[in-house]
C-alpha cells in the first residue's frame, strides 16, 4: 500500500516517488496546510488545478473540533472534506507544544487546555494514534515533544528521549495497516543529539522519517546545520520529510540536503496578509505601485489567478478586504510553491539541480529569513 | 445594441429576452450583487457555472474606491473583474439616500460624507452618469432621490419631483450610445404618488423602467402594492426592474405582477451569516441537527457545493469561521435563486406559472418578511 521509489539522485538532491493508497506522490513535493480540513480560501477543484498531490491535516485542531469520531463517523477526513488525494496527519505535538502555555508534561502524555473552550485535554502517544487513525490520513505521525528553542541541553534531551519511548508506544498504538507512520528526528539544535535521534529513529521499521523541530523561530543557518548532521544518518530507501518549511529559498537548500517532502502555512498565510511571491521574492499588493498593474502578479505564471486577473484588480479586492482577493493570492502563492518543486523535479531528473538552484538564489530576493 | 423582446406572457408573467453588447439575458431573472467589483466569496467562473446572467454593480462603493478614473484606465468594469457577461450599475443613490445621516439635499445634487475617510463628496445626475460611463456597465440607472418610510407625502412628493426632474438631466448627460439607461419610479408608498411617477417615467425615452424605494423596511404587503399601482402604466414593450428585492416568495409574487428583473444582496448575506434555502424555507447550518448529516444542504440540487460537499462538513466550516464555508453556501444560495428563476421561466412558456408560484408558496416556509 505505501513504497517510495528512489528514481534518481543529484549531488544529495532526490527525485523519488511516494505510493499510497490515494495514489502517488512525486518527490520532492510541498505539501499546503489543510488545517481545520479546508486549505483557507480554496477549494478541492483549485488544488488540483495547482496540481496539488498531498495535503497535511492537524490533528490538533481536528481533535478540538469537530472531534476524530464525527470524523470517522462521516467516512474519514478524505470523503468529508471531498480530497480524494493522499493526506498527512501531524500528531497534534508541536500544536500541543508550540500554542500552549498551560501544560503538565508527565511520561504518560501532556496535558493541556482547549484554546476553544478551556477544556482540560490529555494528550498521549496513544490517543494521537486513535485520533489519527479515525482521521484516516495515508501518513501518519508520531506524537513527539518538540522543545522550545532556548531551553538547554539537558532539558532538550530529556524532552527527546521521551520522544523516543513514546514513537515506540505509537508504533505499538497503531492498528491500521494502511496507513504510514513516520517518527520524528528531534534534539533542537544541539548536533549530538540529533546524531542520537537520527540514529534511533532510522533503527525503527517505518516507511519514512521527519525531521522536527527545525522551523521553529528564524534560525536558517541552524536548521541547514541540524539538516546536514541528520541527513547522513537516514536510510536512503525512505522518503524524509522536513516539518513546517516552505520558505522558496529553504526548499531549494533542503532538496540539496536530501529532502524529499515539505509543508508549511507561509504561502497560505501570506496570501492573507495581502503578499505574494514572484521569481523576485516577496511583494506587497498593496503598494500604490500595483493600483493601475494591468499586468498579472507575475509575467508568464500559468495559475488560474494570473491568467485571468491584473494585480490591479486583486490589489483592490485586498484593500477592501473582500475574500475573492485573499484566495486569489493563495492560489497564486501555492501555485508558485508546487510550481518550484515540479521546476526542481525535473532539474534532478536532468541532473542541473545545482544550475536551478544557483540561478533562482540569484534572482530571488529573500527579504526575510526562516519560516515566519 | 440593446433591445427587449416579449416572447410570451401568463397571466401578467411574462417571458422575454433582453439583449445587451455582452449578450442575452432571458427574463424574468435575478441579478447577484457584486458590490464592489466582486460577488463576496465567489468568482467569475463559479458565477457562470450556476448560470448567472447579469450581475449588479455599485456605483456609490466604487467611485469611492478605487474610483471611476481608474476602472475606466483599467478598461472598464468587465474587463478588471474578468465578468464577459452583461452587467448593471446603480447609480448610487439608493446607497447615498440610506447609508448617510450627514446630508444635504440640494437642487443641483446631494452632499454626503465618504464612510471611509470623511470626505465631502458631491453627487449631482451628471456625475452618476459619468461615473457609470466610466464603469461601462451595459444597462446604467438615473440618479434619484430614494425618500427614506415614514415621511410625509409633501416630503415624499418633492424627493419625486426632484428624481423627476434629475432624470432628465441624466439623459441629457448620457453621452455613451452603448449603454441602456433606466429611470426609476418613486414615490414611496403614496398609490398616488407613484401613479403620477410611473407616468412620467412611461413617458420618457428609455429602453426599460425600474422601481425603486419599495425593498426599505420589512413592508411586503406594501411593496405588492406600489407594484399593483405602477406596472399597469408601464409600455408592455419595456422590461420592469424591481430593486433590491430577492426573497423567492417576493419573486414569485411580482413576477405574477409582470415584473421582469430583480436584484438584492440577500441570497450572498444570508450564506455570510450561515443560513441557506431549500424548497422549504431558511435554514441555520450551525444547528446541532447538520452535524452527522452526511446528505448535502438540499437533496437534488445540482449546485457544485451540494454536488461535492455534506451539510456536515459545511456546518464544520461554518463554525471555525472558514472562508471556504462562507463560500459554499453562498454558491448554493445564488445557484438556489437562479434556478427558481430558470423554473419560472419555463413554466411561464409553459403557461403554468401559477401552479408553480402556489406549489412553491405551500411548501416554502417564509419564517421572514421583506428583503431583509
Amino acid at each position: 500500500m505505501f513504497q517510495f521509489t528512489l528514481h534518481t539522485t543529484d549531488g544529495r538532491a532526490r527525485r523519488g516517488t511516494l505510493t499510497t493508497r490515494h495514489g502517488e506522490i512525486q518527490t520532492p513535493c510541498f505539501m499546503p496546510c489543510g488545517t481545520k480540513a479546508t486549505v483557507k480560501t480554496v477549494d478541492p477543484e483549485e488544488l488540483k488545478q495547482m496540481g496539488c498531490q498531498i495535503l497535511l491535516g492537524n490533528t490538533y485542531h481536528l481533535m478540538l473540533r469537530p472531534g476524530g469520531d464525527l470524523i470517522e463517523k462521516m467516512g474519514g477526513l478524505h470523503k468529508w472534506m471531498g480530497w480524494d488525494r493522499p493526506i498527512l496527519t501531524d500528531s497534534g505535538g508541536f500544536q500541543v507544544f508550540s500554542l500552549h502555555k498551560i501544560r503538565k508534561i508527565a511520561e504518560d502524555g501532556v496535558e493541556f487546555q482547549s484554546h476553544i473552550n478551556g477544556d482540560k485535554i490529555f494528550l498521549t502517544p496513544e490517543r494521537a494514534i486513535e485520533i489519527q487513525e479515525q482521521l484516516g490520513a495515508d501518513i501518519i505521525m508520531a506524537f513527539d515533544e518538540c522543545a522550545p528553542t532556548g531551553v538547554d541541553m539537558t532539558y532538550t534531551k530529556e524532552a527527546m528521549e521521551r520522544t523516543h519511548r513514546w514513537v515506540e508506544r505509537c508504533l505499538k498504538a497503531k492498528t491500521r495497516t494502511d496507513q504510514a507512520l513516520f517518527p520524528i528526528v528531534q534534539g533542537g539544535f544541539f548536533p549530538e543529539l540529533r546524531k542520537i535521534s537520527a540514529e534511533f529513529m532510522a533503527g525503527l521499521d517505518t516507511p519514512g522519517i521527519a525531521i522536527g523541530g527545525v522551523s521553529v523561530g528564524e534560525l536558517r543557518e541552524e536548521m541547514h546545520e541540524v539538516v546536514e548532521v541528520v541527513e547522513p544518518l537516514l536510510p536512503k530507501e525512505k522518503p524524509r520529510y522536513v516539518m513546517g518549511v516552505g520558505e522558496p529559498i529553504d526548499l531549494f537548500n533542503l532538496v540539496a540536503r536530501g529532502i524529499d517532502m515539505f509543508d508549511c502555512v507561509i504561502p497560505t498565510r501570506l496570501a492573507r496578509h495581502g503578499t505574494f511571491w514572484d521569481q523576485y521574492g516577496r511583494h506587497t499588493i498593496t503598494n500604490a505601485d500595483y493600483r493601475t498593474q494591468e499586468n498579472p502578479l507575475q509575467k508568464n505564471c500559468v495559475c488560474t489567478t494570473c491568467q485571468r486577473f491584473s494585480a490591479s484588480y486583486i490589489r483592490h479586492l485586498i484593500v477592501e478586504n473582500e475574500i475573492l482577493g485573499h484566495r486569489l493570492l493563495t492560489i497564486h502563492n501555492l501555485h508558485f510553491l508546487l510550481e518550484l518543486m515540479r521546476q526542481i523535479r525535473s532539474a534532478i531528473e536532468e541532473h542541473r539541480f545545482e544550475a536551478l538552484r544557483n540561478e533562482f538564489i540569484t534572482t530571488f530576493h529573500n527579504g526575510q529569513t526562516g519560516t515566519n
